[in-house]
């Protein structure tokens, strides 16, 4: 129960690379748990990171490369030689050691894998052999099983004797004699229930599992509501080929979500705090031209009514608002709507009627936040038609946002695309583009009434 | 392994619903576990959720009354009578039934736990007497403990012998004889090492824990980092009091991910695609009014160079691509910031060299979008003054956008506020008066060069 104080260690490591004390880094981080010393790597400087990582142990190193975040590891990983790879690769377990081999380039992944343990490399070779977002790729092997013909006692005996060979036990699986998945042994009937119990009588059949060539958020979205704690995976004949931890399980709904609010974001979905400048910038840049696109087009847009604006100015600040406003409405259907998808909530059997409530909603807010700036308007500016021209352009925006709210992260998704990537960037173009043209089209065709004011 | 298919289950309830065939109904619903009665109702049309909750077996409301989508329940449990709510919540364990209680109004809470089994009911006094945000508030009572002195088969007798009160078992903690938590006994050692073990030599203490009365956030995102399925919770004096099962910890994680993504979209943290109409409503709109104040006050500052405008009719189209740029590059900053609050990944240690690397990227995208967005106008108006306010203005304001997403957030959680909550709205209102006083304000300054375009 004892807690280290992460800034003092922070600030020693710190002090030891500037004062250039190679021995002592090396002592003080020689106490240190992987975990500590990948929370230290994070947050040193990130011109400190090499020096900081190649003090520590060789053991060591492994470990914590694993545990760090994924633009550290990148970063670590930059011309780092074989041999050291090899060492920090062959103390981990397979799952444990894919993320480093991911960083590296296939030719030194390659090599390391030609030096491993044969059957760490053939294990290590499935799972690079799965694609990338598959249920397989992040899987355990090694998955604790029994068979239902044994008792709980001799599940028991089962397990100790393979003890060495098992992954964590969070579960244990039931399988047949040719090792298809039959169902899961509650732990708590294992410890609890007497042991001449028969595994068949107190295990369950409605397991959760996953397919090796699933989609992983799709299984971890059917894991959250099962009642176990690491889910078996199959391949497509049944058999159980290995297991996804709860710690997995955590990681993928927490990646999941900040990939959504990334992508919504127009923020690279392996990006975060830690990453470099330089990377970061690299990054972010290439979003933000994609956006000036979007941004010349909506200029464009109100460029064709400069004629219109020349004669009513008060028609540039004005314009805004319509934008503006579209633009929330529809990034409000759109978040909705995306976490709904990711979440697994919208379906076939409720998209029509969401459909019609967010057109309806399209609709009820448009008029509430028209009527209120309409009445502004004519207050503000003493025009009624103006207020009336900028009431009936927030309706119609309005409700084009619920449509692209809602519509673009569905069509996404049925042509099989990410329903967050880009997401927000088609909306916001649509009430840009919309609420310039309905509003300056509008004053174009009342430009008569609107003059003088 | 048999599997549901949930369209045909949800297209027989809607037609004996539409039928009004209640017998039927009750007989079909008899049928299913309250994971698929819960997910039928959110599927289900809010007008017909009260008929097929009404036609689900008593035992099994209280059930999927607990499993069902925040606002759902608050419609199923709208005039529900007392008798009713004693009923569903009688069965429930206390952390299962607090949802529903805490759906109600104080006086009909008041009332239910007057009438159920006063040690349930003390146990619910106590968990709402924790604040809606702590640990204390979601933890489950009987958590499983030993003690120090036990042998692993003493230990595993103990529990045998506690069955019954236990809550789920995820983790077996160590407590000393007054009831203080010591650390944990990991699940693989009771079950596979032998039954003379002493529980003080296998055990760890290194063991993560939350305070009854901490933020729960904060505990889920220590709990992430450990390798405990469940976290135990003490009171202040130490002692165990219950625990945080794995369930709930991936619950908060995924709550608090959709949270912040709700925040900076202005959407409430309870909506999702099972709201009613009139309930989105109610919370959607109150966001777009707080926009309209600030959409108001950019229209102001553009309204106070209608001077200018009039002259240059250009600038009404090209002040919204600085405003826009500037926005999108502040959301960005504002979105890596916010994930990196909620994780725990941006703290003291590093908080002054991200302030800097932003502070950077700012200045380097307004570089770089400056040039190509000032190189176009040049191109397209003809006119390198245009080119060069353009230029400027991009270049101030995305450093603005850089400063505005990094600090909005960082100052919200040194003032203990959600980093998340409007921060969008603050950062965007940021660049949009910025972008048009800048552009705007700089092209007054050069109005001869800018004539005639």
């Amino acid at each position: 129960m004892e807690m280290q104080d992460p800034r003092a260690l922070t600030e020693r490591v710190a002090d030891l690379v500037r004062e250039g004390a190679d021995e002592d880094l090396r002592e003080v981080l020689k106490e240190q748990p992987a975990e500590v010393l990948a929370d230290l790597l994070e947050h040193a400087d990130p011109s400190s990171r090499d020096t900081i990582f190649s003090a520590i142990e060789p053991h060591l190193a492994g470990e914590t490369a694993a545990l760090v975040d994924e633009t550290v590891l990148e970063d670590l990983l930059e011309d780092i030689p074989t041999d050291q790879l090899v060492e920090m690769v062959s103390d981990l377990e397979p799952d444990e050691a894919l993320p480093l081999l991911e960083e590296v380039d296939a030719e030194t992944a390659d090599a390391v894998l030609r030096r491993l343990d044969p059957e760490d490399a053939s294990e290590l070779r499935e799972l690079l052999g799965y694609d990338e977002e598959s249920a397989g790729r992040i899987m355990a092997f090694g998955a604790p099983a029994v068979t239902e013909q044994m008792t709980l006692g001799e599940a028991l005996s089962h397990l100790r004797a393979a003890a060495d060979e098992l992954d964590e036990l969070q579960a244990v699986f039931v399988v047949d004699s040719i090792g298809r998945l039959r169902g899961y042994l509650p732990l708590d009937a294992l410890l609890l229930r007497p042991a001449a119990t028969a595994v068949a009588d107190v295990m369950r059949r409605d397991v959760t599992f996953a397919y090796t060539n699933e989609d992983r958020e799709q299984a971890a979205a059917r894991a959250q509501r099962s009642h176990l704690l690491a889910i078996p995976v199959i391949d497509n004949r049944g058999i159980l080929r290995g297991q996804i931890t709860q710690e997995k399980l955590r990681e993928i709904a927490e990646e999941e979500a900040s990939e959504d609010m990334y992508h919504l974001a127009g923020v690279a979905e392996d990006e975060s705090v830690y990453t470099s400048f330089r990377q970061s910038l690299q990054k972010r840049l290439p979003w933000l031209y994609v956006n000036l696109v979007t941004a010349v087009l909506a200029a464009w847009v109100i460029s064709l009514f400069e004629g219109t604006i020349e004669k009513v100015a008060a028609l540039a600040a004005l314009q805004t608002i319509v934008a503006g406003q579209g633009g929330n409405a529809g990034i409000q259907a759109l978040t909705v709507t995306v976490r709904a998808l990711a979440l697994g909530d919208l379906d076939w059997r409720n998209s029509r009627r969401t459909f019609y409530k967010e057109l309806g909603l399209g609709v009820a807010n448009g008029l509430a936040v028209g009527l209120v700036i309409g009445l502004l308007v004519w207050l503000w500016r003493g025009n009624i038609w103006m207020g009336g021209v900028i009431f009936a352009a927030m309706l119609l925006n309005m409700t084009a946002a619920a449509l692209a709210g809602f519509s673009v992260p569905v069509l996404l998704r049925a042509l099989r695309l990410d329903p967050a990537q880009s997401s927000g960037v088609f909306v916001t173009t649509v009430t840009d583009v919309c609420g310039f043209f309905f509003f300056l089209g509008l004053a174009t065709l009342f430009l008569p009434y609107l003059r003088g004011i």
